[in-house]
C-alpha cells in the first residue's frame, strides 16, 4: 500500500512548523542583520567553561554521570535549582522540582498531566508561539487574555474564567515574549487569587527573569501562590545556555508526580551531563557575576535599538521595557509588518511579525524586534535600514 | 480553592510509574546483586573519553554548541547516524534521520504523529515496559502478538491485522526486551510485507543490534522496507551511555517531519553537545573496537548465567539468546515468581518478575535476569541465591 498522509493522528492537523522557525531559514544571507531570533549572544556564552565543567563532572561523578538516571532529576541539580527558585521568591525544595529540557518540556509535561481533549486554556495575547503550538497538539480550546502595559488583566481574567471554565492559564509574566511587558506586584498576587479561587493551573513560565537591565526585580506570581495551583516553569536556556536543553518545573508534590510519570515515557529522564553542569555552575556561585556582564552587554544593545526608533515612521508605538531579550513596536495603522518582511529581507534586515504571536491572528501592524544578537553599531545599522523600509513602503501617517 | 487530583486528565489515569522503576527503589540494600536492572555495565562505559570528546567538540564547534539548534538535529549527528544505520541495512540518508532523546522519545514522537484515543497498536507479548507506557498515554489500544522461540508469528500478525485494523505495530526483534529472543530472517522480511499489505507503521525498536555475542547478525526489518511503512528506531543508550540519552528515528520524510513538529513543542531540539560527542564517537571510528570489548565483557557473564540455571527447579525452562542485555526463565507452572521476588530480596537477589511484561498481565511464572551488571563471581553467587529461593519457596515440581 502507498504510503499516505491520512495515516496522521487529529492532534497533528492544526500543527505546522513554528513560523519563527521557517524565518530562520531566510536567514542564511551573508551580512543579514536579524532582529528575529530569540537566542542569546554568542558574546554571552561560555563554551571552554562549559567545556571544564563538563570534564570535571565526568572526572567527579564518572561511570554515574553515563548510566541511567532517575526521571525525577540529577538529585544536587534539584537542589540547587530549588535554591535558585527560591531567589524568586518560590518557596520550594529539592523535591518540588523537576529537571526538564528547558521550560518548554515542563510546560507540555504539564499539558499532558492535565489537559484532556476540548479543555480551555487562558493565554496572554499575544504569547509565545512554543506555548501556542504545544497547547494545540493537546486539542486544547486558547481563549485569549487581553492585556494592557502591565500584562494581562486579571479583571479581564476572572471573567474569562467564569464564562470558559479553563483548566489552565499560561502567563509569562517577566519581560514577556513578545511584548517584554512586566505585571506589576499587585497583578501577580491577584492572578494568584483567582488560580486558588476557581481551581485553575497556573504555569507561570519566566525564563527572562535574570535578565533585568534597570528597575526592581519583582516575586514571581508562584511567590503569592497559597493551595498550590501554581506552576513554576524555570529556564537556564537564556542565562547559560539554550543548547544544553536545561530547566526545571517547581510545583506541589502531585503536579510534579504527575510530570514524572509523563517524562518517563518522553524520554526517561533528562541527560545527567547537562544536569550536571547547570549544577556546577549555579553551586560554584557563578551566575551573579555572569549575569553582570550579561546585563552590561545587553543593556547597551538594548539602548542602540530604542535609538533606532527614532527612525521609524511617526506615530510607531514601542512597548516600554526593562529586561529580557525583545522590543514590541506597533507601527501606524494601515501597515503590514508582515507584508512589509520581504522587503526588508531584501535590505539584510529581518524581525518576526507580530501576528504569529495572537493565537488567532491579527495585528498586522505589530512586530517583534530582538536585540540580543548584534553588536550597538550592527543594531542601529539594522533599524535604520527597517526605517527606510518602513517609511518607503509603509506610507507612514504623514 | 483546595488542589484535587481530579485536575488530572485522563490519558494519564491508567498510567502509572514504571513497576520496574518501583522495584529499584529496593535496590539499595548493601550487597545486593541484581538482575533487575536493563542498563549496561559501569565497565562498558568511558566517562574519561565522554569528557574528552565533550571539551574537543565545544573547542571546536565553540557558542555554536550552546546555542539553539534545528529540531530537524546537529547536522554531522544526522551524517553519522545514517551511516551507523545503514550497518544494519537500512536504505537512509542524513535527512531521514531525526536525532531523539534515546529510542523512546522516538516511539513517543511517532505515536504522537499516528495516533488518535482508540486507535489499535500490535506489541509483541510481552514487550518493553516503556513501550507499553507510552502507548497508553495516547489512549491507544494495545492488542497483543503471540510469539514462540523465534518471536512474533507473521501468521498470527496477519489476522490480528485483519480483525483489529491496527494504526501500527511495534516490535524489537533483536534480542527482545524481555525474552532475549531474535526474529529470523524470513519473518523480518514477512512482517515489512504486512506492514506495507495492509498500511500499518510499523515501529522497529532495535537498540540491542550491536551487542551479539554469537551467530551472524541479522538485517534489519527495516531492510525489506519497499513503501516506507517501517520506521527503524536506533539507540546508542547501550552501546555508548544512556544517560547522555542519544538516539535517532530513521523513515520517511513525511514521519520524519512530523515527527520534529511533535518534537518542537515538547522539547524544541536534542541537546547540541550530546549530539555532537555520539558523533565524535561514531565519526572517529571507536564503535568497531568499543563493540569488541563488550561482547567479550557481557558474553562471559552471559556464560556465567546460563551455568546457574543449573541450581534452579528441575522443569525451569530457559529462553537461549545470542546478544542483548537479558535471560528470561519459565519456572515450573504453578510457581509465582511475583510472589517469590520478596523472598530472593532478602536473600540479596532481585529479578523483575515477567508479568509486568504483558500488557494485560499474566505468565505469573516468568522472570527476566538481567546479566550485564556483575562480575561473573557475583553471577553465580545470584544464581546460587536464587536456587536456593525457588527450589526451597517455590516447592519445584518433584
Amino acid at each position: 500500500m502507498e504510503f499516505s498522509k491520512n495515516v496522521f493522528a487529529g492532534r497533528m492537523a492544526g500543527v505546522t512548523g513554528s513560523a519563527i522557525r521557517e524565518i530562520f531559514h531566510l536567514l542564511g544571507k551573508p551580512g543579514m542583520i536579524s532582529f528575529a531570533g530569540g537566542n542569546p549572544s554568542d558574546d554571552a556564552l561560555e563554551p571552554e567553561l562549559i567545556g571544564e565543567l563538563a570534564s570535571r563532572a565526568l572526572g567527579r561523578h564518572g561511570a554515574r554521570l553515563l548510566q541511567y538516571g532517575a526521571t525525577e532529576g540529577f538529585a544536587p541539580l534539584r537542589e540547587s535549582a530549588a535554591e535558585f527558585a527560591r531567589g524568586a521568591g518560590v518557596d520550594t525544595e529539592e523535591n518540588d522540582i523537576l529537571p526538564t529540557q528547558g521550560s518548554q518540556q515542563g510546560f507540555d509535561l504539564l499539558l499532558k498531566a492535565l489537559i484532556d481533549p476540548g479543555n480551555v486554556v487562558l493565554t496572554e495575547s499575544p504569547t509565545f508561539l512554543g506555548a501556542i503550538q504545544a497547547i494545540r497538539t493537546y486539542g486544547a480550546e486558547i481563549v485569549e487574555l487581553p492585556m494592557d502595559g502591565g500584562g494581562a488583566i486579571p479583571e479581564a481574567a476572572e471573567e474569562l474564567i467564569r464564562r470558559h471554565r479553563p483548566k489552565m492559564m499560561y502567563l509569562i509574566p517577566t519581560f514577556q515574549n513578545p511584548t517584554g511587558r512586566t505585571m506589576p506586584l499587585a497583578r501577580r498576587g491577584a492572578m494568584a487569587s483567582l488560580a486558588s479561587k476557581y481551581g485553575v493551573v497556573l504555569a507561570e513560565d519566566d525564563p527572562y527573569r535574570e535578565l533585568r537591565y534597570s528597575g526592581e526585580p519583582l516575586p514571581s506570581i508562584k511567590s503569592f501562590d497559597g493551595e498550590g495551583w501554581v506552576a513554576y516553569l524555570g529556564s537556564f536556556s537564556k542565562v547559560i545556555s539554550p543548547g544544553l536543553r536545561v530547566g526545571f518545573a517547581a510545583a506541589r508534590p502531585e503536579l510534579i508526580r504527575k510530570m514524572a510519570i509523563g517524562k518517563q515515557s518522553t524520554d526517561v529522564h533528562s541527560p545527567l551531563l547537562n544536569q550536571a553542569i547547570v549544577d556546577a555552575f549555579l553551586r560554584e556561585g557563578r551566575m551573579a557575576a555572569h549575569m553582570r556582564r550579561l546585563a552590561a552587554l545587553y543593556a547597551e544593545r538594548l539602548g542602540a535599538m530604542i535609538e533606532g526608533f527614532s527612525g521609524l515612521p511617526r506615530g510607531t508605538r514601542r512597548e516600554a521595557t526593562e529586561g529580557g531579550l525583545f522590543v514590541w513596536a506597533e507601527l501606524p495603522g494601515g501597515m503590514d509588518a508582515k507584508a512589509l518582511l520581504g522587503e526588508a529581507i531584501k535590505r539584510n534586515v529581518a524581525y518576526v511579525p507580530g501576528e504569529h504571536f495572537y493565537p488567532s491572528g491579527g495585528r498586522a501592524n505589530a512586530l517583534r524586534l530582538n536585540f540580543s544578537n548584534g553588536s550597538p553599531e550592527k543594531i542601529r545599522e539594522g533599524m535604520a535600514a527597517l526605517g527606510e523600509v518602513f517609511n518607503e513602503y509603509g506610507g507612514g501617517c504623514e
